[in-house]
């Protein structure tokens, strides 16, 4: 059968997330009733880069599905558009791949972007795409904090009790930490990362940015191996799931 | 008693628009019912520097109120914020003016943001912040047009039939086009503007972007001055008031 490649835009604010549950609808379920329409009525299974929780958003999650209609990956990408109305949810590419091919498995790298907007007035335009920290935020320390953590570490400090991964070993290549007039800005790239992994490093350095505590502690965050320590969740409307990289490329229609 | 100039950001998406009216919920409504608990409860009345229709946006809208209550601006505003909840309306700043200070008419330049996706998947992420156009456009013959229209002219084929303006002079100070990866920006500064001006330039630039009149037409249909002849009204989702210069500039706390 044919098999798809999708990258997939979305708001995840209406959504319980990535990932199909009986509690609500799901980005997964929009996309496996679009792609039914073009694989004889029945939904297929839609496979993800990154399973990202509800209310965390995408500029270019990467889909799998394979549909039995033999069409070209334009026509994939306009029939999926038409059936995904009204939902947030819209197919910017496809890409015919290998059957067999995982957006999961086979992705190298993994960029996400956190967005606190870090002034008094809560925010109006960007409401659910912010975490609004009322508190000064001292970017420079928070960067100067995150340079700590890069590289090949057990990150069981910043990962969720309910993480399924097999080991708390990731490897972060890049942690950076900028302020752009009322708003800070965290983007993180690593392989892959842990369940909370994102959230939790930027709650645990918005302690840093907010003064309470020195730079130097979310690396012994880190080296305590201990989640109990860590700051807190930070909320998932500030969390954009950017890029997925593959080796080679997708090509893109 | 105590008057007050606001900096206020909102989503117009819920809104018919900056103006109290019968048919539903204005800006104007939120903030004077909000700063009717500063006012012995009785809502003041609120004027703005532009009176934005349904779906237009605010960045930095300014707005005069006078309130009996003597607080600080930054009281002014943490408590406006408060009793505008939920609506997506906020307060920036607040600053102490001088009574029979107009935000509107004592303002000497306002500056408007269109923003239009240009590609073939539907908006998700920015939905209802951006004119979805399909068709490629040619920004730099979009830009090159309106350079033809900078300056002062009667602009009365760009003008919505229900404009209130006692003269369709107007004079354009800068309208820019620009591409952004898949979004086309222009951007418009002028003293004032005529209702539905940026929409009707933005509609009308678009043909030349599209191919179907070249870069010479919206001139041609200015010098028309006839208003059946320009191009359509974009739609009022793509545009944000971006900012409002008085002179001297407002000291916002």
């Amino acid at each position: 059968m044919p098999c798809f490649a999708l990258l997939v835009e979305y708001d995840g604010a209406p959504f319980i997330g990535w990932q199909r549950q009986s509690a609500g609808l799901s980005i997964q379920q929009v996309l496996e009733e679009a792609a039914a329409h073009l694989n004889g009525g029945e939904p297929p299974l839609a496979t993800a880069a990154g399973r990202t929780d509800a209310g965390v958003h995408a500029e270019a999650q990467v889909v799998q599905v394979e549909i039995s209609a033999e069409l070209p990956p334009e026509r994939v990408r306009d029939a999926l558009n038409f059936h995904t109305r009204p939902h947030p949810v819209t197919v910017l590419a496809a890409a015919a791949v290998a059957p067999g091919w995982s957006p999961r498995f086979d992705a190298i790298g993994r960029a996400y972007r956190y967005r606190i907007l870090n002034r008094r007035a809560r925010p109006a335009l960007d409401l659910g795409r912010v975490w609004h920290v009322q508190r000064r935020l001292d970017a420079a320390a928070m960067h100067e904090a995150a340079q700590a953590l890069l590289g090949r570490h057990d990150f069981s400090a910043y990962r969720a009790a309910s993480c399924q991964a097999k080991t708390p070993l990731r490897t972060l290549d890049r942690l950076d930490v900028t302020r752009l007039a009322d708003e800070v800005v965290i983007v993180a790239e690593a392989r892959s990362f842990l369940h909370h992994q994102v959230r939790n490093l930027v709650g645990t350095l918005a302690e840093v940015g907010m003064g309470r505590r020195p730079a130097s502690w979310p690396r012994a965050v880190l080296d305590g191996r201990d989640r109990a320590r860590a700051g807190q969740t930070a909320p998932p409307e500030g969390l954009t799931l950017t890029a997925v990289r593959y080796d080679p490329p997708i090509a893109w229609g």
